[in-house]
């Protein structure tokens, strides 16, 4: 059974609640419920986190208990140089995720600095983007 | 039963030939029979080709045929404006395929054209990337 | 009797069915219908193609056998230095013409290559641009 | 009736004078003869002007008394958001109009920040270009 | 008493007239009116023109007859270096006041000239900002 | 009575006691006294966090407790994507307040993130900064 | 007898009274007088305007009447294309002077429209530059 | 023998022909025919299209009948990745020519898109440069 | 006895474990025990922390404490304003330390916000930059 | 007496021998025979050199032995901190001279490293800017 | 009998020892033994130097006593004007080599400042660029 | 016993002499003296050269006599390939030295073109750098 962990960053605590435009209308939490039943030889932990320091040690602990993890760091994609060197410096495989299209959004959005550094991007397709990206893992490791 | 029609273009048909690193080692013809063993449920239709124009007019034909695409334009991902119109010409949902993670690639390859009017990415996961984009398409329309 | 091209690039094949608000809602041959009425003594001749090699082409032919072009490049405006080429190569004066406004739209659409080597501009007037092309290339050539 | 004005900007009463290769050899006066005669149809009322704050209050002006204004600002075309703001301001269509083909002068002469708030462009036909404005505007309105 | 000069920039003339999105549909004149009463140790004098000189001059002026300017230069703010020099060589204190959110909108009017050289900024209360500015400038000299 | 809360961030614990010309030399603390003497039908909180996450939670939180924010994300302003997502997810008025004026510092401090999606900025009036926001977001809400 | 017409643009009236490190403390009145006597075999005439449409008057005049022109067009030096326009339309020489060394002030300073269509320039002499320049045309013309 | 081919891109059919400044005035057939007799131990084949998919499906092709190729892509140069890409993708060396000297002309054409990717580049000796290149081809396998 | 604090920022609890060609093979508390011997007139205090607040007040606490600060703020470096404003609110000597060469990195670790408000940089000697760092600052304090 | 060196740059060997329209026509020698007779109370020296590294010795130097410089540095006044940090190290007044107008040439001529810290710049007069720049050190020290 | 000179610039002494995946493994004397014999009707002379200034008069030189230069200016290529301007200023033709192909390697040597007024490059082909130029300028001159 | 050769660029002659707040006031040759007694088991070199190429050929001659260079190339450090490539191909180690912190002083010596290719770097220390760097170097080699 493979260990995969979805960590979720600034403001993804919304999710469900505010700007459905932006952040949808379901909680995350109903929402990881279903991908549990969808994906049930998957051993699936979630974090969500406004703090950029966390989601570095998120990723260090990753490693030594996870076989891949799916990362939707929101706001810090585009500006945590530490998030990046966290992610290339552990061995497992992170794959990038946005719910929302960051390419038709703000200029600032259309840059990732982990694009450069996790093995691929699920992005675009609203909350399906976390499906899409654990079937994308389970298809990977 | 969905039919989805898969526009791959430039040098894609080196698939499996030349530079494995870049293209893998797979034929696409042989992929694509596992893939439609995997959607069982769907119609998929594959055209592969290096002219711009042909892609413009697979769009335009792929609206009245199919539900949706998964388009991996290749090289003119980056510097095509005809096929960028095309995709927003039409009203079926257009997925952006890339088998490489382009954005750790050469800096012209970092930005793409497609983007900003597709539905969604997937990207960095060698030939699985169209499988995993099947999935997407058939979770999103 | 004069004898003026009309080429129209890619997608341009959809003026009156997709998109209205970028394309309009007139089909081109029944608009071309009218602008030959419009303009009695002037031989009227219509190429649209996605190709940019076909283009090219055509701006070649034009020379040997009409006075003028009116160029809607569509897409290829922003992107194809072969074009370019070809207007420069030739002897017969070419006008750019958009039917919407370039300089209203994406930061890309508002450069084109072909305007240095264009005798001229009309740009913004819906499908009116031809017409108004049209009038400025009897009142030039 | 229409009521047409055009509005020339800074150095344009210099038309017919000096520089002929930029600003022709005829003079604006007898040139607005030929346009009236031209378009006996639209009543045609003329301002050159060398200060900025009189084209922006011609254009508040012409609100009142006009249906469309031709505007060649010179050398604000480049530089004046006021004008810009103008041009917003007032309901009527405005068309920006050159005389030479701006994009292929000077880098600083290829951008206008006229064009985004017309509705639309006519230039490069020398004085020619107000004529063929003029029968854009009588399409149009 | 505290003299205070309000200098209005390029097509502000048209507060509570046009584009009530943008300059609000309060006419300036009553405005100012409840300004007087709200600030009633305030000697309050109001220009507006459309003519750069006209406020250059207008800020020499101050300086002999105020102890402070609220200055919103309109379109100027964005491309008049002599403005920004007459402020500078002014020695009572200029408050720049933008009655929308100048970070909002066109990128060209994200950055002000005036910025460097004025004390403060109150920008993206409507109306309200001259308010607001009245209160600041009340609370520093 | 109204309940605003002040989010102060980095480094503005420093307020009264380093870099005087820069932070001003009045402890915020005795500062907030005086400006809860001065608006008596206000109800005001403080916080002030060197951690950005704390301020996009207080912005969470603000929601529910509040009528509106004063935020000075200090450093925070120009590199947080993730603040500016948390203002932008939130439906009170957010002002962005500056002590200092920041376009008249070092390049980088000239562009906020913060700017686009708050209500208004007050900025360059020292400490009073705060005043004047407080006066404009009464005068707002 | 040569005439030479000195054309001093926005804030100039300002030499001699304020900002003594940047204008000087001379007024200008007082510093023709000595450059009269210095050169007393050309007729000198000094405008001062603060409106960038009567330098470009001015500039039209001095053709008729005059051998040459010193311009210090101030800030409109960095801004004005039609200045430039108008510099570039006429026959006489124009030499651009400048009393400060504008390459060591702030960036947007270091450019000038101007000296593209000048005949040569004298910068950073304060108001010796007049003088200098003025040497400079005597040994031009 | 040296199987060696010449691909020639868009508006390349016009050598000799059309202007002699630009694409000199032998016709690009008789020129082959002195190359042929210089190099009489190589096979030379030709291709001009001004379509970049036959271009990019005549790399494919040259690979498997060639020993090496002579490009000049023509405005293609400049735009296309999908050429770049086909270059990458054979194993053949591929030498960049140039009739005109690429660097001295426009700006956009300062940049070719194939050098990073071809063994090396021959610009600037008119038509002589297939000549040269030949030569240095002939040297290099 | 001088007291000197060691202050490192994300990742570097990673030195000695992962990645060893960028953070080395020796774990950063045995490489201390070593520094401690080699300056043993100094007392070092040594801090790690992933969190960006938790620098900004580690500088806050050193100029209570501490003589000098080595910083190595890792990725924040090139992010952080708030961290380069506290090093810039203190008033004892910051020497910023490198493990790796930054300069042969990629471009966005190229450039350190903290450089220009340190007093001098120590880069690129491997773990000995700390040796090194502490020589120059009891060399310099 | 004053004693002024003149340090003319890489090629300015050239005078008078090729490229007059670059150069001139008259060489250095017999022009600076002229000039000595026109400012027969000063002591000038001449030196040209093509080394980067004699002319900054020669400034060295020159503020042993000169009151002042007038240089031109030719190539070097776009490339060369060196020459930069020599004129900015000496104390006698450096003045900047050009014979052709630097700025209507190519685009990288436009900008002089010198110009930031001469005293000021004489540019564009041909070989006269020699004699307008010893007329303006003749009046500045 | 044609005179050439082939001028090799910084570093280039090292050709054959050091860096040999740069600067090959063959001595420049022996191969120019090579290309002695290759060109027996051509007087080949050879220079290499480390300094810019003889370069400049090496190409002053060569105009008295050469056809033609082959010049690879080696770090210069990339910096020098004075270079530039030294070939600019000369009748006899000057070819670019390089050995390595510059386009693939740092940013800062795609772009050589000599190559607009040289007549020709090649570059690419390892030592054989001399030959393969020797080539070119034999039959060009 | 190591040898280790200290390289100093242009206008380091002045050290000690001129501006002292840049160039400190310690002469060179006294600071060597201590710094031979510092390190007395380092056979140290000086050299000092305004040569470009002087410093590229005490770079060849190092590998051969030392055990490697501390190099402070001043105002070269910015603007020469032709010393990169030389540090690039001697294969001891090279130290970056600065007296000043370059990060703070103009934006064009923020870039070192030499760092990518040196070991490391001190900078900021004064003359004390090079104290810093001959420790560093003896803890390195």
């Amino acid at each position: 059974m493979k260990n995969i962990a979805i960590i979720n960053g600034a403001n993804l605590n919304l999710l469900g609640g505010r700007e459905p435009e932006v952040y949808g209308n379901t909680s995350f939490d109903s929402y990881v419920e279903m991908l549990k039943q969808n994906f049930n030889d998957v051993q699936i932990t979630c974090i969500q986190t406004n703090a950029e320091s966390e989601i570095v040690e998120a990723l260090h602990d990753a490693e030594r208990h996870c076989d891949g993890v799916l990362l939707n760091a929101g706001g810090f994609s585009h500006t945590s140089v530490a998030i990046r060197d966290a992610i290339a410096a552990i061995s497992i495989p992170v794959i990038e995720v946005h719910i929302s299209n960051i390419f038709s959004r703000e200029y600032f959005r259309k840059h990732s600095l982990m694009s450069e550094v996790c093995q691929g991007m699920v992005s675009g397709f609203g909350l399906n983007s976390y499906n899409i990206a654990m079937y994308a893992i389970t298809k990977t490791i």
